[in-house]
């Protein structure tokens, strides 16, 4: 299986990779970007989830990540956000198909070969990591933005002990219950609604807990808070669950990487406090 | 004359805008990007002078300025590397014409309707940026990165008194002895060869000096140093001058916006502590 790097820079005293590999769990091609901070390790990891649209390189190189991340001794992993290729289904929707994986495995026609993110990011994509940078399995954090905060919701509570540290940034807050979600859900898994609850960050909450706490940033004058995200959703679930989770609501502030690199310090903190 | 902002956004406790403009300078409509950091001011301000290819966006987007000038109290401007649009000449290859100013004043045809991005600095851009933000103009420093370095340090050695603070990234640092200058030179000035010295950053320390110090940074791996940048003619001018120039050779770094941003915050503390 062919596994290579196909850019590699210095970054704040560390290195800064984007590796290409052809997928086991997605069977196509994939691109992912690595930071990894100065010394020799083993080192804390951070895996950040995008957004709709995005691919590793927005968060890359948008973010700001990588300096704080370097102060931290944190690695970082820039998975993308869907199975990619001509050969892999796509939709005219940018909310659906090649670029909007939602962190989900697929059931349906014509999805199921290939959409499968949340088991690329949980059971491919440590080991390549590794390959690279010496990674504390035991410390391991995950974040994301948007439909990536859904993903590390999720991911997160469905696999306990696996990731010490949590925290999205104006996460769609119950995919279930939301548009885009909808339509993700009916497409990828339609025949098997019993299952919508698994990807549903809310719903998760409340089925599977979380046994550290949680921190969401949201922007007020993001656009898709009413409609789309609805953190009010995660935080009533939160109280029915008794998890820790807190949320800040930012004035002005929209949904683009203006907000997130806004807060990117005080997450990759929150994260290196609690991986540390 | 048309002034608006096409767009706004809330960014590390400041403001972050887009404006555009009908420009007096170069005719045409133009767009910078400013950061305002929080508080009232009046602020001092940097000036970021971007490569080729570049537009505002590149800097502003990338660098990862405006977290330290959020901490330091800089207002940042980030103008466009040249005019644009259908009625501007521009040429195929990158490195002239449009996203390829020099930042000089062109006296040829078909460049000398529209190409004056020095005068554009220096002239037109302070006017403009009174207009958003409250900037101390005794407190004003510049910086770019190579186009953007070479405009950078011609622009204020032959400005003097009128920037306090100077520094560049992976500059061009004698416009008149390396390919890509001496394209554009022949190309804007053509028949003014006498004044070429004057877009000549190393001719210019000569020429002009400058009264404080500058700081210079280059990546080991850049893939233009031998060619296109020579920071050697820099500094030996600077020797030659008594100007305290410090040149910073980083191994590894590329010309990339990886490289820029690696050294951002070094380059912010700077100018803000030549600005306070």
């Amino acid at each position: 299986m062919a596994v290579e790097i196909i850019a590699e820079t210095r970054l704040h005293g560390g290195r800064h990779l984007v590796v290409r590999h052809d997928s086991s769990t997605t069977h196509c091609p994939m691109e992912f970007a690595l930071f990894i901070p100065p010394g020799d390790g083993p080192h804390a990891c951070l895996i950040y989830l995008s957004g709709l649209t995005c691919t590793w390189e927005n968060a890359a190189t948008k973010a700001g990540a990588q300096a704080y991340a370097a102060q931290r001794g944190l690695v970082l992993v820039f998975p993308d956000t869907s199975p990619r290729g001509e050969g892999v289904a796509d939709d005219a929707a940018f909310s659906l198909g090649q670029g909007a994986g939602f962190y989900m495995t697929a059931t349906e026609t014509p999805w199921a070969p290939h959409y499968a993110m949340d088991a690329y990011v949980t059971d491919e994509l440590p080991g390549l990591v590794d390959q690279f940078a010496l990674v504390d399995a035991g410390r391991v954090g995950i974040t994301g933005h948007s439909m990536g905060g859904h993903g590390a919701l999720t991911i997160a509570m469905k696999n306990p002990g696996r990731y010490r540290s949590l925290s999205a940034f104006a996460p769609i807050s119950a995919l279930s219950q939301l548009p885009w979600g909808k339509i993700a859900l009916n497409a990828y898994r339609g025949s098997d609604e019993e299952s919508f609850a698994l990807y549903d960050a809310a719903a998760c909450l409340k089925s599977h807990g979380w046994a550290g706490d949680i921190l969401v940033d949201q922007g007020e004058a993001d656009p898709f808070l009413e409609e789309h995200l609805r953190p009010d959703l995660l935080t009533a679930a939160a109280e029915e669950a008794g998890v820790d989770l807190t949320l800040r609501l930012h004035p002005g502030h929209d949904h683009s990487y203006w907000f997130v690199s806004s807060f990117m310090a005080d997450h990759i903190n929150w994260h290196a406090s609690r991986l540390s």
